[in-house]
């Protein structure tokens, strides 16, 4: 089987939720399964110095026209949502959790909670909120309550995040094929050439 | 005449080159004129608070490698410059005082800069090497050399980086197409698919 793509995202990160949508037709057109690593992505933001676009004048009122046109764009749903950005430690503990138990229910609860936050505008920082989610996809709630507060999960998320920022990851979405990175929504058409050409 | 694009950037800019570069075929194609607008980013992260990419951890060995790839991607001739970045003042000022005895004139000293950094590496922060640029060009150095000093040029770039300020530009590339902004290299795809559909 060919290697499978690592996709780092942070649930917070409208960009993230957007390639989330536009990756899944790239990675099945080239037969490779994406495996989802949501991370905390002010941890990595602590190491770079480099903070959120919309939190600098001049690039926030882009940043949001841009959001739109790329949405608009690709015909997907998306709103950005308020409050924006949020704190998404539930929401990650949550999918570590999951995880663990198929990456498939892992994913389906990833990609509910993103479209909870970004489509719904429900405030997936709020643990009460992301175990309602999570019960919409048939997990167990009050499993799914209690890992929120596990210290295996806890540990795990952690791991994941030193892990992402070891291999250099610092943005969202951040995606690896084969040893390649790249950033950015707009790497996207990028990440499809490499995976026709194998590189250039 | 349909109406032009405006093009900012700042000549120590890797990405504004390969923009600089990439964009000219597609203005073609669409019957528009470009006009060239240097402008001294440094004023617009000052405003905005952001520096550049490779002035951060994690993220300069990356952009590093994303700017190799982009090159080759399109065949451009792309070293990254030392030193890097450097200042764009004796720049921008001969572009000014250039395109003000024709655009093409200020055009083609634009394209000569640009090379000369990024695939010479000659320092284009020194007086000495912008009018020797211009001189191959077919420029009047002592004309060139005096306008560097020349308080009414002084000025002009002044206005020009106000005003691009003004306009909600902040980084580079930047490109404006019948008011609608687009940030990045990364974007220029986009403002293909603008000119061709008219928006969306």
């Amino acid at each position: 089987m060919a290697d499978t793509i690592d996709f780092f995202f942070d649930f917070s990160s409208p960009y993230g939720y957007l390639a989330s949508v536009r990756l899944e037709p790239i990675a099945s057109k080239h037969g490779r399964e994406i495996v989802w690593r949501p991370y905390l992505m002010g941890a990595a933001m602590k190491v770079s110095g480099r903070g959120a676009l919309v939190s600098h004048p001049l690039l926030n009122d882009y940043t949001r026209l841009d959001l739109d046109r790329c949405a608009r764009r690709y015909e997907i749903p998306f709103t950005l949502p308020d409050p924006f950005p949020v704190q998404t430690v539930a929401a990650c503990r949550a999918f570590y959790w999951t995880t663990d138990q198929g990456l498939n229910a892992g994913k389906r609860l990833a990609q509910q909670l993103l479209r909870a936050y970004f489509v719904d505008n429900r405030n997936i920082s709020d643990p009460e909120v992301v175990v309602s989610v999570g019960a919409d996809t048939g997990l167990d709630s009050q499993g799914l309550k209690t890992s929120l507060t596990d210290p295996v999960i806890k540990e795990r998320l952690r791991h994941e995040t030193d892990r992402a920022i070891t291999l250099g990851v610092f943005g969202s979405p951040f995606i690896i094929v084969d040893g390649e990175p790249f950033w950015g929504n707009d790497r996207l058409d990028e990440v499809d050439h490499w995976l026709s050409t194998g590189g250039w």
